[in-house]
């Protein structure tokens, strides 16, 4: 399927899915029907600086805004957040110099395409603020340096969003961040004499790597009970 | 809940949730923490004619567009469809004289929320046009009857969003929708001596109406295999 | 629906449906036909010191059994099922000799493993039947040949269950199967210098052939409207 | 990882988390600790004329066993647990007593359908146990416990649950349970002159109560970063 995918333009699902349809039927005799069924999600380009950004993109999906607040006897605790913010960039990623053993089979690459689903969480330091405004701030800035950043790899490409979100809102004291990274591998079209210069791609579920860190603010209070974990498990 | 809710403004859910947080902790002597979690889906103004409508909503969601496509001996048959498509009007939705018998217990209502998960695919007279355009067309003039057509039930609304798509695209000839009727029940605040004039609303999941259609253009060809169920089950 | 279940004992769910298909038909003039679908999770009960608890249940898994019946005026269709049994065989199965051409990257094997989720339906020739004792049976035997035959492909598979159902029980006269191929590959361990004696594997999510047939009894009457799909799409 | 799981036998699921941990912070210099968690699937084998089969399976439901290892310089943890054990009572549970106030709605009752479906996770004193034994005798002791104890309320059987899996092994120190109220509501049948002696019930999805606690064996040791949350969020 990668090595027919390679050999002419894909265009609209419609028209692949006739190609590809009329290949089983007219190619093979035992088939005399065929039927393709193809669904496509819906993406748009990230906005950098208000213009469409080249090789970035937001997938239009299920992204929540989130709230969670402790209210105890000593004092109160507001975190802000999203889920579920899914975004890829078909260029402008590389991964290199990594810690090899004789268990590493991954091969270093100048040029990929990184991806991932983000989940945020900002913990402020106050309790009384413009919402509204401060996370769509946060949520605008953390898009713009995935976008603009150079990826050397997906943990360098998370603490750059993080410390973004912390230089533009002083009242941000800490951020967690949960990405976890959608491979997408180029696919060897060598046994089928083609070459393939990064346009097919191979999305690979498992094993994948789940990026996470903490990211404070220099001059953050202490946390307190804002991230006692609920759900606990 | 939903009295708490009718109370004062909802506002920013990082103000809900601390509204409800500090309840918790200074009027109920045994508890000494509480924590809040909300999440929010993001909603969107349906454009009728270029303008964001007053009352008709789309769901940022994970929307799909899809093509099945049959091919075998005697022809071939192109199904466009979308999948996931939620939406929801907060007026403009009335329900009443449908049949009532021992078991009934809906009341009749001039006024409520309606809102779903437009599931569509519609049957091509032919295997070559604009693919493109001729999906935004269709899910265009859907998306608009949804939100200007005053909703007498869901199987009116549903009739009439198929009738549009075929109005305006002779080359569409058949369309099958399926469209559960996510429900939206006003909450009763009279034990809690409060008017509830459409304000809070209960969402019930299950049981649940599954408004299903098939419309034909009365030019429409035979459709062949192009349904013929796949998955089989 | 909550009163009509109370009127009369529920039974066997192919018993409630028809139950409720009735209902419609007779009672509502302008209905001429009604499908009931109902899904049933399975419950066993807690051991307490090796004893079956009296009223205290433990749900086994995501396996559903369903009944799905068409009333009419010309007549009435029963059809039983089941959903997501997930089965897997470690040795006892090939997958050789199929056509190839030039996109093919597949190697035949005749020792891998083959594991899939059975969803399957079956039509019953009559409508008063011991619901509980046929279904036990076709489960059963569906079980027992997917363990006990050498597998020479899932499709070889799938129809040799559907055999083994039609042949132990004259009343089902027709079944459909959907088995998506859940692919185990044995994982190349020669650049780590090990063999790999078929005891490693990678379970690849993407892309995954879906298996499915419809087998129907010399002696099947027609369908009817028992497979006319709902929901639709 | 692959290579990794060849080299030695598997084992029980905590085993294969030190293996792997311990690798992590032994073989890499910047590596100062490491978590790894592990979820397994439940198989049964496949029954062809009453005996089990030597290579066919079937899955045996949604429950996960898990094991969550974290080495790092001073020291190693290990927390096994289960998700999704799916329970229901359908008598011996009450409910009454509680804190009411103007926003409470629900009405004490002696005797409603309890259901939950149970998460757990249990940290050991050692890292060094028979790991499947010890899971088995905990598991039964928390099916045992829920059964066989008339429930006062959802929190009291989530304690009589952890104390029952402390008090049969002084080897687990810690238990944290989560575990979600699934309401079961009598319907109100009197609108149709009928009496519904707790015999039909409406699921109600939402809102619901999710009960979580976290109990502690009077002799445990400090807890270090065993529970550090991964997922971060």
């Amino acid at each position: 399927m990668f090595a027919f995918a390679r050999e002419a333009p894909v265009g609209e699902i419609e028209q692949f899915a006739l190609r590809l349809g009329r290949h089983f039927v007219q190619d093979f005799e035992p088939i005399t029907r065929a039927r393709v069924h193809i669904e496509s999600a819906q993406w748009e380009r990230i906005e950098v600086d208000g213009a469409p950004h080249p090789h970035s993109f937001r997938q239009v999906g299920t992204e929540l805004r989130t709230a969670t607040v402790v209210c105890d006897a000593p004092g109160e605790w507001v975190v802000s957040g999203l889920e579920n913010l899914i975004v890829l960039k078909t260029s402008g990623s590389a991964f290199a110099g990594y810690i090899e053993d004789k268990y590493t089979t991954l091969e270093p690459t100048e040029e990929r395409i990184l991806s991932t689903a983000v989940t945020a969480r900002w913990r402020h330091a106050g309790t009384d603020r413009d919402w509204g405004a401060s996370f769509d701030a946060a949520r605008t800035v953390m898009l713009e340096r995935f976008a603009a950043i150079h990826s050397l790899s997906l943990q360098q490409t998370l603490y750059e969003m993080a410390k973004g979100a912390i230089e533009q809102d002083q009242g941000i004291v800490e951020l967690r961040l949960s990405m976890p990274n959608r491979h997408h591998f180029v696919v060897d079209l060598e046994p089928f004499g083609m070459e393939n210069p990064n346009e097919i791609f191979r999305v690979e579920d498992r094993p994948y790597g789940l990026i996470e860190a903490q990211i404070l603010a220099e001059s953050a209070p202490p946390a307190g009970p804002a991230w006692d974990p609920y759900p606990l498990l």
